[in-house]
């Protein structure tokens, strides 16, 4: 290991519900096939706070658990067995390593492993059941690592999984077909990032809806051609009126909204896919008549799959989709908990908001 | 064309809304890629009581219209531009023709054909939007056409889409991985196919739920491995005792019951596949939440498609799959409204009923 | 129809091999859902020197035969049955139309139609099996019409086909993962487009080979990331080398050349795909070894299909992919021999040559 | 671990190239979410004879390798970290363990796995570059291992990849469409299991080419519907007369001959499918045009994946599928070679020869 690494590091850790506490903190050292890389972006997700309120399943004890897990950094150690990877490395990670050996890891599903939680199975979800990346340097299994092209910053790279749980919300639909109307519901950072990646990928008109003025006037500088503020408009009128009265014929549910849920449906035309991104939390209550009548196709995600960390940091370096402009705050790590705050009231219009631990 | 096919024929017509009539009738002619069949077996599908007591939208008008859209026979003559039929050839159909030139029907998926209801397109849905199979006659357009195999009667080739439904259902949801534990919620027809088709294709285990015991019990003797009378079980607890905590792969819905389209969910595994296939009518409410974190798939199937009643025919003719066992009743034409009673009263058992228009 | 449409029209007929004639010929009439549409751009393609110098099996006489498949056009007068195009319509056409009742047809590949070749089942070949576009009016069936956007020149529309063509090839290898490296063998037409395409879906590194520098070097301006004159490199060494030794994740085949069709397998990464595209005319040679033991994917394409024409068109009209650099001589309906000669010859690097007919 | 584990065991050691030797060896100790298991049937496979030849790259030292990638057993002894599998538990194995974290293991492609041969990347593959079944006790990864139905005795088990090899393959070519025919070309045993599993899956018409008549009769029985002699009919001819001139729509290419690659393409009606199972050695001349005119897929098939081995067990246990004809001989470990020998020289019409470590 090389000497410039010290014995203690800062980090936010997490001592009890709604306890998050700044200190000092041991530098762990990787194992076999893992790294350490000193933490230069770490992106707040909306899962955050609720892991910071209420803990999480199967996570390391209060007081030695350290969430975050949209970060990136820089490797500068190694373990033993990491032939892909090297000191000096720029590195993004998506936040899931399967066991690799229960069925759906081994068809490639990794993110809804069947042996989520047990530690003991190789399994780990870094920021869940893992340490994360508040906190100046973490371990992450080479499974989880995506190099950075030297055009990207670390706090573009940080907010990779946010195009990648897109990317796979494509894939799991049967992908995008150029020339389709894809309507976003939810002008959220995942919203906002599918409006880009639809309208990079060939969509002829995104249709974006949402409730806030300044988010959806946000969509449709970042490529989405009608914006339907549904305070005032009804979604699924305006998406028939703009589809000749077929409907459209690709959802993305970015809200997590019951509503939207049932909205995607009545949106659809004859054959489409709806993908379920948001997390509703309720139960819904959908047109499951519909849904059958017109063969339509829906797939929930959880979140990144399939390697599209890769993909999406290869869009991102080639500049066909962007982040900063999604990147609102940012924040020292010794003022992680205001930058929380920031995120959770939307203080100034607040979208993505980073802590960055090594200034 | 041949001198035996007399100019007028028996034939089931509805009049108006419930008042369906037992009459002479042209025997229709076939036009360009079209033949005449003689009908000798057409059953009764859950959908003809329906269109007799409300009519169907595009449906010929009043006076004019023949329902009956689960038909087979022996063609006797042939239209222009024929090649792949002849007469004489025994033949079950489909009663979707998709236009062929909208984008769905281009991309193969015909049954959901955007132009349809609209028969200056080339669209044709016999049985509902052109004239089918309650009559000595009929006219299909060879798109929709499938010969039988010597082995198999005219009246489980009549049975054809209620088992193609079920294999266009396993397409949309990615295919069967056999070794898997397939719920099949309903004892319906469909139903009951389905738990053949999934057994035939190396299902380990299937689960059979309904409400009836006489039905569930032709599932067990039709391959099902666990039945649950679900005024008697919680049928998702089983669903979990059954594989071990974990939930089944694949859910076939068939029952069209809102209730069971939200067990379908609750049943599941991480990564399993829905296909909804029964028709509930009503909304339904549903766990979102888990669709989304669990990574779920789900299909809506309106009915075949994908020429899978080839493949349906195959196994029928190589016995892997069964049609004989869910027949339970035959009438002649001329009492083809005994037989519609029969059907929905479900007199003595009645599953499938069939029609045999030519004794 | 219009009073302004004429009873005649020139067009260049094929009244034997190699006999060619401009000439007046009857405007034709659009029959059942067909449309008549002024051609403004009929481009030249490989194929065409062929057909003129052979024939093709199933052309129409010599003496009434007008060749021509990429073309584009306004529509003048609409036949019965047509819903979804009105007079005044721009559009480019693709030139295969299934007969829509085979197997292939009904799974959605019309481009293979079994049926090919036989007018009477409904399937057309413009521009080989039915008269195409090098005549200032030309009847199409409606299912091979796409609606050109204002902002996308006829010319540029006509070479649709040559997009859609690598769209469908990635389709039929399972698609395009965003971040991987893509060799392009053959830098004519398709291979060039494909340059753009990869690079508009996310490749990130893309290598091109050829043996003419000056089209390498349009390569390079479309996008290549890599250009190899194979009579100067080893094209499998530098893939290798420009992949850290591991091969590229897909080749597209454009060139037809029987070593190149080998040297695709040799350049491969374990697990990569082989979309080939240019026809050899000849039998290759290849380590069928590697295919097997790296569990290698390979797809012919025969042309565009899946209605690709479409999505090829959006990209165009977003500005992803464009058709004018290839674009590099225009001609007269009057010169349609010269412009033949040209293209032949490469005379002035000619690539794609497109002819006007109408001005 | 229980008592009754030895420390010694025999096994059949590879000393140097052809030096193959009994002798005792130390019984191995599971690692971390590694098994220990009694094996008691392992089956000679193909690549058995070239390993002992000539040893395999990245295989164990000589005078301490093991070789063996076919075998069951129970097991007796757990690691560190196994949860799905308990000392009794009856399993068989697979061979391919990828190291679960490089691109094609992270999109479930484990038998590719790009670190192959890095032990120390967590790859292995049992057998050859990691010990294997010719002893009486063996070490698996849980990633390699499925559970046996009682129904189903081990030798049978031990015959699991020849399954899942070719249902690997039809997930590869985008599975079986029952009704359709299939040519298999070879009639080993991955031919003679590929016959039985299209036929189980609804194939109508099996076509079996090979030039030794006993093997085709075995096809014969267990279900080929024609059989071809290579040597006094032509398979391309039959296989075009037997689908009335069109061409089969699936070709399992399992000889490994490269005439028969070549024919593999030429027995192709347009748009069917060829999946390349057998590895030639050498360099096969084949006919690109029309793999590309008339839309071929192809792929080749290293081995066993994506779980299937699940599947292949499954079928077995439903006796859908059978192994036990295929099995001409038994020997006991202490006569090993004498086993090898009757496998290389088909002493006796061998086809599948398995030894039996513990009797």
């Amino acid at each position: 290991m090389s000497q410039s690494i010290p014995q203690t590091m800062r980090a936010a850790v997490l001592h009890g519900k709604s306890d998050w506490r700044l200190q000092d903190y041991p530098v762990p050292t990787p194992g076999p096939l893992e790294v350490l890389m000193k933490v230069y972006a770490c992106s707040i997700c909306g899962t955050d706070p609720r892991v910071i309120r209420d803990g999480w399943p199967g996570m390391p004890p209060f007081g030695s658990f350290i969430p975050g897990h949209e970060y990136s950094g820089q490797i500068v150690a190694i373990g033993p067995g990491v032939t892909d990877f090297a000191v000096g490395d720029r590195v993004a990670i998506e936040s899931h390593k399967g066991c690799g050996h229960c069925l759906n890891c081994k068809q490639g599903r990794y993110t809804i492993c069947l042996n989520y939680g047990k530690p003991e199975t190789g399994h780990r979800h870094y920021g869940f059941t893992a340490n994360g990346g508040y906190a100046q340097y973490a371990v992450n299994h080479v499974s989880t690592l995506y190099h950075i092209s030297d055009s990207v910053a670390y706090e573009e790279a940080a907010l990779v999984t946010t195009a990648a749980c897109v990317h796979f919300a494509l894939d799991n639909v049967g992908g995008l077909l150029g020339g389709e109307t894809v309507a976003v519901l939810g002008p959220g950072p995942i919203g906002l990032m599918g409006v880009q990646l639809v309208k990079a990928l060939g969509a002829t008109k995104v249709i974006l809806t949402g409730t806030r003025h300044e988010r959806l006037d946000v969509g449709k500088a970042l490529g989405a051609d009608v914006i339907v503020n549904i305070h005032e408009q009804d979604a699924v009128a305006v998406a028939k009126a703009e589809t000749g009265g077929l409907g459209v014929d690709l959802v993305l549910e970015c809200s997590g909204s019951p509503e939207a849920a049932a909205q995607a449906i009545e949106m659809c035309r004859r054959g489409a896919r709806i993908s379920y991104i948001g997390d509703p939390h309720v139960m819904a209550t959908i047109n499951l008549r519909k849904f059958v009548l017109d063969d339509l196709r829906a797939a929930g995600v959880r979140g990144e799959g399939m390697a599209d960390c890769r993909r999406s940091l290869a869009l991102l370096a080639a500049g066909k989709i962007v982040a900063k402009p999604m990147i609102t705050h940012h924040f020292p790590l010794e003022e992680v908990n205001e930058g929380l705050q920031t995120f959770i009231q939307r203080k100034g219009g607040a979208l993505k908001v980073v802590i960055q631990p090594n200034g």
